[in-house]
């Protein structure tokens, strides 16, 4: 059965400080680079054709690191960059949630919120469906794409058939894997959600 | 943080060859019962203080073993029961499709399906979201609740503010964990879905 695994990047030092982090490109830390390491021992279970990232280091690193397993290449598609969040980048999640009191809220709320510094979530998932759209299926078997919670929150609603508007209604840590499975007559469903047991010690 | 693991009871000779079950009520078969012992392994490393189970065979033998593991008693509630299926109970669900196309299909649309010998969707909805509702979360931290696909899904669909229609729209395997998270402010949200992992040997 086809499958496709949707990793969200592993932790930088600002997922360790529950900060925003947008666009600003930071490296793994060692928490991170520990994690990335497990994704590719979970994911070497697994056939995987073909990994895709999002141009930024955190999503890259931690892609490496599935392809070292599976002796691929990263493909970098900049459609799975992270929603632009330049208003709150560097914030901790908590401060945001109290200095950008109303903008938070209105986000949150509205997928086609108008909030300069703030990409809506609409916007993410029109480039986040693109993609998932232009997969050669016919070709791949089993994919891996590492992204970012946004993106996959939005793909999860696509896949879902669930209104945008409930985007935060489930979890997806740094780490996990949300896997897909694409049946023969291309109905796409969830097989699982946020799958991070893997992430424990040996 | 308070969480709520919803079980799908483990395997029955009928599920192991992919027969509609509905309220038949079968004793679990020899992989079921392993199941059931990997599924109160991996809920043995939770806090667990309460466990409801749907009052069917399968359902209630899968919580023994979760409640042998925590020293608890299962309490039963009729509320989580499967749904009323005695139009296609023992068919095989591929010959379903091809005998009851029509009614099927019907069922899998419309949540308000009106179909004799089918429990409509809705239906089975009222009921999952009325036991959800009546659960004691100032008394309980950690909720167990096995219960069969029809109901998960539909409890699925409530957390996730997602429409009914979609109810079919992702996986629930036997024997898995989908767990959900209750924050503070009663916000409710979905930590893992279908969760099986742990369905592996020594």
């Amino acid at each position: 059965m086809r499958k496709i695994f949707i990793v969200r990047h592993a932790n930088t030092k600002y997922n360790t400080e529950k900060r925003w982090q947008g666009r600003i490109d930071l490296d793994l830390d060692e928490m991170g680079k520990w994690m990335a390491k497990r994704v590719a021992l979970r994911l070497s279970y697994e056939n995987v054709d073909v990994i895709y990232s999002s141009p930024l280091k955190r999503a890259r690193q931690t892609a490496e690191e599935v392809a070292k397993v599976h002796g691929l290449d990263v493909v970098i598609d900049d459609r799975l960059i992270e929603g632009e969040l330049s208003l709150w980048e560097g914030m901790k999640a908590d401060d945001v949630k109290v200095k950008f009191e109303k903008e938070y809220e209105e986000w949150a709320k509205n997928p086609r919120a108008n909030i300069p510094g703030v990409e809506n979530v609409e916007s993410v998932y029109r480039r986040a469906v693109d993609f998932l759209e232009s997969l050669d299926l016919e070709r791949y078997n089993g994919i891996v794409v590492v992204t970012h919670a946004i993106v996959i929150r939005a793909i999860v609603c696509y896949v879902m058939k669930m209104p945008l508007e409930s985007f935060r209604e489930f979890l997806i840590g740094n780490a996990s894997i949300t896997t897909l499975v694409v049946h023969d007559n291309n109905w796409w469903r969830i097989l699982n959600l946020n799958e991070r047991g893997f992430l424990i010690g040996d």
